[in-house]
């Protein structure tokens, strides 16, 4: 085999690597632990008071982006409104294990948004659940 | 350069190329649609029947599968149940664009769900949500 051979073979690794860092492990993203056997499936809903709901989403959106961006152990942070009512929110959590959980309640991120947005929330319900399908993933990442 | 300083990097590139194939193209998942403007994130509430629930699971798990594997512009459909209450489902779906969600709820995976697990669902309220983040992106695969 010529050296010269090597250059295309060479090429389309240095390309498959820059797709990979692309695609797979988005720019700003730490790495993430598997979801374990203690994983945590969680739905928040979250009920804002009016006058607070524009805050409230900037608290949101900045715990949300912290925790995923920085904690292998945050696999979901994802965080919707209802279109008909806005002040209802939902936000789909999931930690790969106990241990990540109770990291993310300590971080000072967290705290931030918790005691910062206390007189916003009207109410909390953090509902628990079991995905129907084992074999089902999903990921969460800031663009 | 000689030929055999050439080895670990086509090793390191062989590898990085499987790893890049395993994490962000999963097999047998087609290729997805970006999410567009009229894109859809709906979370849908169902209560099923408690002597149906296992049945439901099936019928939900097949359409999720056949959906996320098959349709480019189904990018999420996120299944989860109440732990506390088994009977209370929860799906996260978004689909790409009002294309795809026509497409999709005309395809016969989607019609055999629907009308198979009709006698099973007690309600069903489809909420459209709005992310409060733009920049958080989700995505779902089958393992």
């Amino acid at each position: 085999m010529k050296m010269l051979s090597l250059i295309p073979l060479m090429l389309l690794a240095v390309l498959s690597m820059s797709a990979c860092l692309n695609l797979d492990k988005q720019p700003g993203m730490c790495a993430k632990l598997p979801m374990a056997a203690d994983g945590i499936v969680r739905l928040s809903k979250i009920e804002v008071y009016p006058e607070y709901l524009e805050e409230y989403i900037n608290y949101a959106t900045e715990v949300g982006e912290v925790s995923l961006r920085t904690e292998p152990g945050v696999l979901t942070m994802y965080a919707v409104s209802e279109k008909e009512n806005p002040c209802m929110v939902t936000i789909l959590e999931t930690y790969a294990n106990q241990e990540a959980y109770k990291s993310h309640i300590a971080s000072e991120h967290f705290q931030k948004y918790k005691q910062g947005t206390l007189h916003m929330v009207k109410t909390l319900v953090l509902s628990d659940q079991v995905p129907l399908n084992p074999a089902s993933r999903i990921n969460n990442f800031i663009q």
